[in-house]
């Protein structure tokens, strides 16, 4: 084998790989959007055969022998190359330590998994999600049996979504976390409470989505390359490479920001997917390095952007356009105010930014016992609500708001929560770095998201998945990860809003 | 190889092409439905993988021995598995004479022509499709002359949509229907023309839609594996099986008939696939055989259920409880006459039962001509227009209602038209036959479709591809195809609603 040919057949081995990607991940799509109810199982058993195809594809001896090759040859390979073969042997050892039969099961599972998931939460009825969740999870841990036995089973899938995290960590960021935002609420509930009435009334679904198609226009997201459909849960998705991406909503008739919010977040998503360098497209740099990064995109543009002051004026006009009558008496103080309330509530992807991270905790809590065996899936639902009466003092009425309100456990992202966390912590340090070169709070009085998205492509969203996580935050901040910043940030924001 | 073990590797292989087919046929139909307008190289890059990946499969070492062993067992093997390995020999056959770049070429290129067709569509531009559809159709009498060098290049292509049908064929049956139905037109045209204004006016389409899903649930088509999307071009798809299939149209806010038989034609397609025998799933046997056979199971529910007056009559309160005030004045009978006026039109899809047929005969002497290299593709539009003119007598003003209007050469569907016009025929024979156990009729009145639906899988619909389309159309009727069975239902529909 020459250099130069295994070069070649790297780049044709990641174009092979990322077409199975797109397939796959449309036929997800297709799932979570417009397929009729009752065809979950024929789409398990296309998924099963097409991950079959994929894992021959990628653990086969021609595949390995050509990355061993070219990994024994790292000098003579540019850094992209390098990270391109480092990344891919990295998921085919992994791969390759999962049975095949094992790894097409898996498949079947998570769309039996998705499907149940939908139907129970429709019907709030734990009990019908139980059994497949169990399944979920123990599936889980047996994966992290197989790819790193020396290693714990829960940090196997925190460093999977974040390289470098472990419990350890997660329990010291977590701590920083709490001993500032706990006090903070408790000053709040003592002080006179925001009203927010200005987002509750009816809000016309075709109105709302005016209003997603101008929030998109005016983060200058690629609209040609990015679509927006409606699911039970918003969530971004690229499909082969990062010139076809898909963000979705969920709207709610009666409360127009809660649209609103998962525009915006899965925006910022879009965004830094939609901006990796062109060359990358088709290969293993392609798209987000990592979810806490990937989170630190999306939060900044929900709430460090989109729940700022400046940006809520930005916006407020095109609100009182769309909605006259239901807006005639606030102005976008009232909506200012009302979109940062902070107060203990039900629903994760709605919380305001104070108490958004409780709601992680509480997850993570669950997830970690979960897999210590200290907690069984049946308990779920009891643990969930004694947690959420512990960390936000809030009584669960049902688990369809409760233990069953979100995508993540049915769909295989288990590990994930503490990205949101994170990537909340890492947004505000990036947009303090930010704003010593460009004036956030004047690009966003003009309506002018050219400089704040130049500065997020320069250091971030180009370099797809070159870098580390850290070695990208790193470069980007020209400092380490310091959650102080985040909690200062919630401390002065919070204390200017409630006079506390 | 044992037989035992290769008729297991049969399943396993068929199972895999139908795999494939749903991840390519769902990216072609996010392509029409849902995908963002810049996206189409993407797919484009996903699809000729994909394609290679078939291909290698299909035409692979492997799976010629088997199917080669299996062939030489016939007498071993069930009739069903006899027409399986006879099918996919000959897809493969096929296959193995387009050479594999020519193969992966022909997917992207197909991709190209669906987008651009759009384009050129949208902006009434067919100087932008000329140059695809010039490479379409070169792509296409190329492929004709490597897999069948002894056949005329157009009979080869008609034959792959309608076994048995040639030039020769297409021409006596043209000009059976066109000696009949050119007096006809002319006679209607000497007589008062029916009034058809309620069929125009401003029908919401949020309201047509609950209009479509009425229409889906009362043709008992299976909601729980048949979906409804909007597309520039009404069509129906399935995924890998036909336990998902899915059917679009396209709604006109100022025609609510538009759509309304869009629905029901494809509704009859997706009932034909729908109720194939379960143990066809993912075979080569799911699914309808020919496009004749399918086109004559829409062009029934379309035309023959569709526009009958007991259907008017039984859908009609329906129509007036969405459409209150634009209903107020007409009747069912109204309703029944405006869907039956015979016209000269320009679209195809909306013409009347009677002018039908004209529309395909265009585009069959087009084909016919492009293929004989005495027409060329920069003439088209002029021919085109010319044709109109002499067969139906009508003016076309523009490119987007000539030339532009159909999706099937952008498609690659060349050869398909005649299908329709042959279903058409094969159709009102298959009724005449229903009717002598079924009173067609009374089910109508009474909004009972079960016993026309069970007439339907049992003589049709369960086949799937099990026998050839005449076998089956004789079987279904007893006797031989007559095409003057069609003609004289038209005489005898037409003379009585415009008392010829």
């Amino acid at each position: 084998m020459t250099l130069e040919q295994a070069k070649k057949d790297l780049y044709a081995l990641s174009a092979k790989m990322a077409a199975y990607n797109h397939a796959t991940a449309l036929i997800f799509f297709d799932g979570a959007t417009t397929a009729p109810k009752g065809t979950s199982a024929n789409r398990g058993q296309t998924l099963s055969i097409l991950g079959e195809e994929s894992y021959n594809l990628a653990t086969g001896e021609q595949t390995v022998q050509l990355l061993e090759f070219l990994d024994s040859n790292k000098d003579s390979l540019s850094k992209e190359e390098q990270r391109m073969v480092f990344l891919m042997l990295k998921d085919i050892r992994d791969m390759q330590k999962i049975p095949l039969e094992e790894y097409v099961a898996l498949q079947k599972l998570m769309v039996e998994a998705d499907d149940v998931w939908h139907r129970a939460k429709e019907t709030d009825d734990f009990a019908l999600f139980e059994p497949v969740l169990e399944k979920v999870f123990d599936f889980y841990k047996k994966i992290a049996k197989w790819c790193a036995p020396e290693m714990d089973s829960y940090d196997y899938w925190l460093n999977n979504y974040e390289t470098g995290l472990n419990k350890a960590r997660c329990d010291e960021f977590f701590a920083t976390l709490r001993s500032k935002i706990v006090p903070l609420i408790k000053k709040i509930s003592e002080k006179p409470q925001i009203d927010d009435s200005c987002i509750y009334g009816d809000f016309p679904v075709y109105k709302q989505k005016e209003l997603s198609d101008y929030l998109m226009r005016l983060m200058k997201i690629d609209m040609d390359h990015c679509g927006l459909l409606t699911t039970e849960h918003p969530f971004t998705i690229s499909f082969g490479s990062h010139h076809d991406v898909r963000i979705t909503t969920n709207y709610h008739q009666d409360n127009f920001v809660s649209s609103l919010y998962s525009v915006i977040h899965e925006g910022g998503h879009a965004l830094y997917d939609l901006n990796t360098k062109d060359e990358y497209a088709y290969t293993a740099l392609d798209g987000g390095v990592s979810m806490g990064i990937h989170e630190s995109q999306s939060r900044f543009y929900e709430n460090l952007i989109g729940r700022s002051r400046e940006y809520v004026e930005l916006i407020f006009p095109k609100v009182k356009e769309l909605f006259p009558e239901q807006m005639k008496n606030y102005t976008a103080e009232d909506l200012y105010k009302a979109v940062n309330k902070a107060q203990p509530s039900l629903i994760r992807t709605e919380a305001d930014e104070l108490t958004y991270c409780l709601h992680i905790m509480v997850r993570y809590e669950l997830e970690k016992r979960i897999f210590a065996d200290e907690l069984s899936v049946h308990d779920l639902p009891k643990e969930w609500n004694r947690l959420y009466k512990e960390y936000l003092g809030i009584d669960v009425p049902n688990d369809k708001e409760g233990v069953l309100q979100d995508s993540h456990w049915s769909g295989g992202n288990i590990g994930y929560f503490p990205s949101y966390a994170l990537g909340s912590a890492y947004g505000v340090q990036l947009l303090k770095k930010m704003e010593e070169t460009v004036n956030v709070k004047e690009c966003l009085k003009k309506g002018d998201f050219e400089p704040i998205n130049n500065w997020l492509k320069e250091h971030i969203w180009q370099y797809g998945s070159l870098f580390t996580p850290s070695e990208l935050l790193e470069k980007a901040l020209g400092e380490k990860f310091d959650p102080t910043v985040f909690t200062d940030y919630l401390e002065d924001k919070f204390t200017k809003l409630y006079n506390l």
